[in-house]
């Protein structure tokens, strides 16, 4: 049995990890004031700051519902191409108090010693980097034989919506699914939906997950942000219930990614790599989504 | 009459700044393929990285739909605290080719001279300017006799979701809104919430506009960054059809502003200084949304 298929998986859902809405640390009771003047007492999810050091380095502050930190770091660092997933990573300190957690590897890595030249000349890297990430970016090769049935994407909208989540306790929040075939296997949530995506890249590399036979599934826009670090992953397929951006679509189109957008049922629009979808429902068969599970955090 | 209402606002809604749905640069025609295999042509917006120098300290680089540049940039820079509003801006440099936009300042900044100390000890200073900003953040204090009527809620949420725009257009686009009473008067759209909120910072920057008597009204989440913005703009009252956060919700409350969320047509919640709502309407009362304007962008 694979890594990626641990015997202890939910005997509901069949995911490995899915979200925990009745954990209190991710939810909080809010009292407000409804449009009558009536009290009204609400579940809404946390945020709080966590200051990502790479060894010595400090690199980013981020704002998190707080779950996996450590998937989070890891997960950040590859999709920002500042850690290759095959630098040996000696260990992730997370202190809870302190809203800091540290990833710690054997030798100094690549970015560091680009980050010290770069710091003298400008200062700070976060332009430099972006240069780095669109030049990996280039370098990745999709799998050219992956598959998606047009019913497998009506299954997993289904199953996705429907499986508890603090979404559907709390809203306000993203959603990230890597999938396979017909089936969620890891589904994180978090206020940021670059979070999101993250905690599930750490996942996949601490799991040593294959990427060419995903599907990457996200509540969140198809943004340039989710094309690149879904590429960067090595995912061939991405699949959103929201709209997307013209750069988001040529970026795609350039990688030989199979983007999907405004995905909800019967409903979706394929923007890029149409050659992996195969259409096995009957044109607009199909059942609309169940209003009660209808995601009305979507945009267009 | 104030810099903030030139005559030269539109005939038709009465906003010195409106989307501009009809300019090319901001939404390009990608085409798809839909659930049916039918090939299907659509309007999407643009987003495309800018690069952000203040003199010759690179700061960031953001993705933006592209319009305002020059505002977006001004108000990164205000919004991050590493301008102040009054400090003498000698020029905004923009080179619509190379996505780079340079601000420029007579004397060296509080913030550079901070940056360097800082950049030589740790790298990048994206830690140091959180908290930076959140020690300003404790010094603002919001106007106590500021007010919202509930009329003035619908009143603005209808003529918000009734103004022709991107996200009408387009889809997968935030909007905020700056607003005096029950009238919207800047209506800045972005890809990125943020820009949008900075923009509309850089326009009040660049008109001297009072933020005592401004209510702010946005799509997006209501975030802890949604808030600190917000209140480092002075403004005492922030309004969004969409969810909250609970840090978002406690440094409301912390800072004293009035934050309302779920606002949708008749219906929304009053999470923070209620003091300063007044309930104008009955109870239950007022129309429910148009269908047809209906935002469904929208996050719990």
């Amino acid at each position: 049995m694979s890594k990626e298929h641990p015997s202890g998986t939910s005997q509901n859902t069949g995911l490995i990890i899915q979200p925990d809405p009745g954990d209190d640390r991710l939810s909080a009771a809010v009292s407000g004031i409804d449009h009558d003047g009536k009290p009204v007492d609400l579940r809404v999810v946390t945020e709080r700051p966590l200051t990502l050091f790479l060894n010595r380095q400090e690199i980013v502050t981020m704002m998190t519902i707080g779950d996996h930190p450590d998937l989070l770091a890891l997960g950040y660092l590859i999709n920002q191409n500042m850690l290759n997933p095959d630098d040996p990573v000696s260990g992730v300190d997370y202190d809870d108090d302190l809203g800091v957690v540290v990833v710690r590897t054997e030798a100094e890595t690549q970015f560091e010693e680009k980050m010290k030249k770069k710091v003298r000349t400008s200062g700070c890297a976060q332009g430099t980097i972006f240069g780095d990430v669109i030049d990996a970016f280039d370098d990745v090769t999709l799998a050219d034989n992956a598959r998606l049935k047009t019913s497998w994407l009506q299954a997993l909208t289904k199953q996705i919506n429907t499986t508890p989540s603090l979404y559907l306790e709390a809203g306000a929040i993203h959603g990230c699914v890597l999938c396979q075939r017909d089936k969620p296997l890891v589904y994180m949530e978090d206020v940021g939906r670059h979070n999101a995506v993250d905690k599930i890249a750490g996942w996949m590399a601490v799991n040593k997950a294959r990427p060419d036979d995903k599907i990457f599934y996200t509540t969140g826009r198809l943004t340039s942000e989710m094309v690149i670090k879904t590429v960067m992953m090595g995912i061939p397929i991405l699949v959103s219930r929201s709209g997307f951006t013209a750069w988001g679509v040529e970026l795609a189109r350039k990688a030989g990614l199979t983007l999907i957008g405004r995905a909800r049922g019967k409903r979706f629009i394929v923007l890029a790599g149409a050659e992996r979808v195969e259409f096995d429902t009957a044109v607009s068969s199909g059942e609309d989504e169940d209003e009660r599970h209808n995601r009305k955090g979507a945009q267009r």
